[in-house]
């Protein structure tokens, strides 16, 4: 099967404008904040050994070749020039960039699709938001109104809206809409604590709303993160309520990440018209397992479900990495589905389209 | 190996007596109440893929046909001819019917026995029996007795019960029997609150101790399930305490479904001695991924603690197609563990024996 | 690749004293705590296959000798020839002995050691020695004192400490250090009661800090145990908050078993620098299958943050048994990654190296 094919890449960030050290590229591979010292390198993991086995050659160096080659090829070259690289081998047909988390000044939208080849698009973060309208001198009671228009004009040119409720106080969010005076006591609650991260379960929950009343499709942070993270409050089996109640706004939720839910994440798309997963994160994450994750997503997961993304975050390696690696374990899954005469050769062609891209141009562009 | 080997269904239900057109068909396919139009078809999942495969055959199709040349065969047969020609190559050596949910004409246990030519026996749902007795008139301080006396009469010729606490409580049941004054309570809250759906964790743990006292065996509704249900709360791990409580009394209980927590459900089996597990549902939901499904499970579960069943509900394709993948499911993990030195061809033909009949025949026809 | 290398087993416990009929074989051969007869033979299992597989050649039998034989065998030789044989086969660099579980006389490290031609090591019971100080009558007022100083004597000569917490309370412990008066309060509250079996947040969650104040490896029990757990609360994930508050001390914490949480288990491990996993008890329990349970724990783990540890308890089969096992397991992961082309043979012979031993040396004999 032709492993070439174009992916929509439906939930990406910005990457670095800096060179990176040992520490520093260790720092940003993975989920954990930096390499240990008792626990050795991040390189001895599948995604270090990922990055070794397949960004090597991008850099003109052998498939394998050691971390520290391949971390002085990497400056040799510039990150310009790495940047150019990666991307352009990503072979994306189009970039949705979530522009809400920068931490250092990151390449935007406009230089990443220009360095892809490909057109990007924004997706909104809804916490982005509310913080900036929070901490922009608003009252209380005028929040709600304050937010709903800030967000209409922030999202007039994007396809969707993000939520990161599972990084500051879980997936259990109540259903239903919060009431008017249930948001501005939060706002109070919010404003008289001397503002900062948004971690307010009404608050979340009030911006997802919003959202779909913006009639935008509404991304979920699922599963894995950063350590700040508390993991078990991030399975998505967790959303049912809520995603109950979107059900009949007919507006699509997108899962992300979902890894270790993942196969909790491929009921959900089976029995919520709705909802569709994708496996960023953990693909890249996983390495040569990411095909194993994509079988067990697809456990249940109808093929019309399911989606790309990178997630990549950073560095451009994870660009290409992930898309490499989904490539791949696509094809191990639509082929070994062949293979085993689950299906035929033209099952496996449509559904590769409808996840290289199909279901994602469904989702963000319908009409 | 021989993979026409038959099997006793251990939890089943009954079939529709009408046509299915594409969306009535799929309505009933999944867990899915329906297809969605932003989602695609259901056919483009593992189960649907399963039937084009497996059922297509059976209706003098090629294997592989489309859906909507299969559809149209199958309204050609006409929906008898279709029943019988699925219950009949299921291969099936008894069935037991679950009978307490019937959202239309089903065809009944004497029905599908006839059409599949076993003998076919009732599992009695307590909720059911319970919600019939609360209807009926009974006053709250009379439901106890009366429950009693009804479930006492309902079970005259039924092998064993089943609870479906999971769709409407969760598996996060007390150990304890209820005191009678608790259980008349709850009974006052329900028929105060105008009856309808029980869903009171005292009543359905009284209905489980009142089972466990006529010593059936007692199935569990475990995992996945339709939307309803709060999939989180259905972890068989929840159930350890009542499993605990329940173990003295020598009644065996039977978790079914158990996907995505297949291998909680093997860990209880391992520690429980009256615990056993199947993987009903899940296994023709993940098609060709059923034998994945089995290997985990029983990566704890003994052999002499795994069953068959089904799980069938509405289309007769689910008994043959559930039938099919299971008995491949086990040849691929007895076979497999042949050709991996792991144990005899020996043992494997008495493992295949045991899990396609000897221990439901244990739990269920003892002495 | 040479499966003979030794291996550092970081968490093992006594072998018994006395000859074993089937009854008490099987009974000390998994989780559970006897075979059912309802059930069946737990030698029906994975576990019990792998003992006729892989321990009846070292009693001179065949490969898949029946149970009958190999337990008439092992009476034959008398249970300290078999003791000699099993711990001798394991191929022990060291040994890591947890001493506070010890039901009835069981052979100690010193013995232990003799018979694997190791050295043996001791793992200190937190939970143990509590019980110890509050048995021995102190007052509720001196007890975080007296646990101080009996645990700094204690551990004089040991390599780390076990908490488990698991057990007795979950592992979704508070991450603060408990005040001296909440101490207090709990050492009285437990004297009052009577006194036995520790159970109880805020003690288990002083006697984890009193290690991390002694500098010492802290073991957690996670995951599948006897059934007196509760399965649920033992997940990994859990500890985050407390696994957070530890991360600046340094000390590293191994999170032992983890089945069916090992993913979770390997999250951790990226995300926090001190934290490593295993999969011991797991590995033997699975048998065929410890292959996949440690690809799916590296998926995440770095190949730096994973240990060998059998868990042996009772039959020194469990000895051997998990140190085979666990090699093929290693081997599989290994080998296989060189076969797909996700690393070279090199990288496997340095990772080899790492998890047999070097991980487990630079935890517990630093510097």
């Amino acid at each position: 099967m032709d492993t070439e094919f174009p992916l929509v890449d439906h939930h990406c960030h910005g990457v670095i404008r800096r060179e990176a050290d040992r520490h520093a590229f260790e720092s940003l591979l993975t989920e954990a904040p930096a390499p240990s010292a008792l626990g050795g390198s991040l390189f001895d993991s599948r995604i270090g050994l990922a990055v070794r086995r397949w960004c090597a050659p991008v850099l003109d160096l052998a498939a394998h070749a050691p971390a520290d080659e391949y971390l002085a090829r990497r400056a040799e070259l510039g990150h310009p020039e790495v940047n150019r690289r990666f991307l352009g081998a990503a072979g994306l047909s189009a970039l949705l960039v979530d522009t809400g988390f920068e931490p250092e000044p990151l390449l935007g939208p406009a230089e990443l699709g220009e360095l892809a080849g490909a057109p990007a698009y924004e997706i909104v973060r809804l916490e982005q938001v509310a913080e900036q309208v929070l901490a922009g001198g608003v009252a209380a009671g005028d929040f709600a109104e304050a937010l709903r228009t800030r967000l209409a004009a922030r999202t007039a040119n994007a396809v969707g809206v993000k939520s990161i409720a599972a990084y500051r106080v879980g997936l259990d969010l109540a259903p239903e809409r919060p009431a008017p005076a249930e948001v501005t006591a939060a706002a109070g609650r919010f404003l008289r604590e001397g503002g900062g991260r948004l971690a307010d379960e009404v608050l979340h929950r009030f911006l997802i709303w919003c959202g779909a009343d913006l009639g935008l499709p509404i991304q979920f942070h699922v599963g894995l993160g950063d350590p700040d993270v508390r993991l078990r409050d991030c399975d998505p089996l967790l959303l049912m309520p809520l995603l109950r109640a979107l059900q009949p706004t007919g507006v699509p939720v997108l899962l992300l990440h979902n890894y270790p839910f993942h196969r909790e994440a491929g009921y959900l798309t089976q029995v919520f018209g709705t909802v569709f997963a994708d496996i960023g994160l953990a693909a890249h994450n996983l390495g040569d397992r990411a095909g194993t994750l994509l079988v067990e997503l697809t456990e249940l997961a109808p093929f019309g479900k399911v989606l790309y993304s990178s997630d990549a975050f950073g560095l451009p390696e994870l660009y290409f990495l992930a898309a490499t690696l989904f490539r791949r374990a696509l094809d191990e899954v639509l082929t070994g589905g062949v293979g085993a005469g689950s299906w035929t050769r033209a099952d496996a062609g449509r559904f590769r389209g409808m996840v290289a891209g199909e279901n994602a141009r469904r989702v963000y562009f319908p009409g």
